[in-house]
């Protein structure tokens, strides 16, 4: 199932490792905080506890939220300037599914 | 239906802006640069249009998504240090749903 993770991290070097591991789990990076990709329910809840392992007792906050084809095609996108290497679809006003 | 908006602009300004109108639909800030709230479908376009009036030609990336229930169920969520303000669960490692 597609899964969006949203993650708010003030220190760097746990940003960063947050980062990596999101990458690790094959996700894409969408934005400054955002990964998203294909994680299945197992890899979602592997995935959560390592970043609460990461995370450890530093400040910040992580939303690993799957996201279903019926919202994903709702989904409403702006990239200013358009980015290819995000969206496929681009920012043309049109709905989703959105193409990573 | 519940709706997660999630934001990457670098211009202070502009972030200022999108933050404000997220404030103006009744969404809650859960991160330092996400939103989450109840939007129905005409409010979600509604502020789909602002948005893209904020962001203009400014360099940026703004998802709105909207997230149903099931999905919400399986929603992962940290919070280091637990914040109440954020969520009444808190982060107990159980799974959702969220509640704001």
């Amino acid at each position: 199932m597609k899964t969006l993770v949203v993650y708010d991290i003030p220190d760097d070097r746990t940003r960063n490792k947050v980062f990596e591991t999101c990458k690790d789990y094959g996700l894409a990076h969408i934005q400054y905080s955002a990964f998203f990709g294909e994680l299945n329910h197992n890899r979602r809840q592997e995935l959560y506890q390592r970043l609460k392992r990461v995370l450890g007792k530093n400040e910040g906050k992580v939303l690993i939220c799957p996201v279903c084809d019926k919202d994903l095609v709702l989904a409403l996108e702006i990239a200013q300037p358009e980015d290819e290497a995000v969206s496929r679809r681009g920012d043309t006003g049109r709905r989703g599914p959105i193409v990573y």
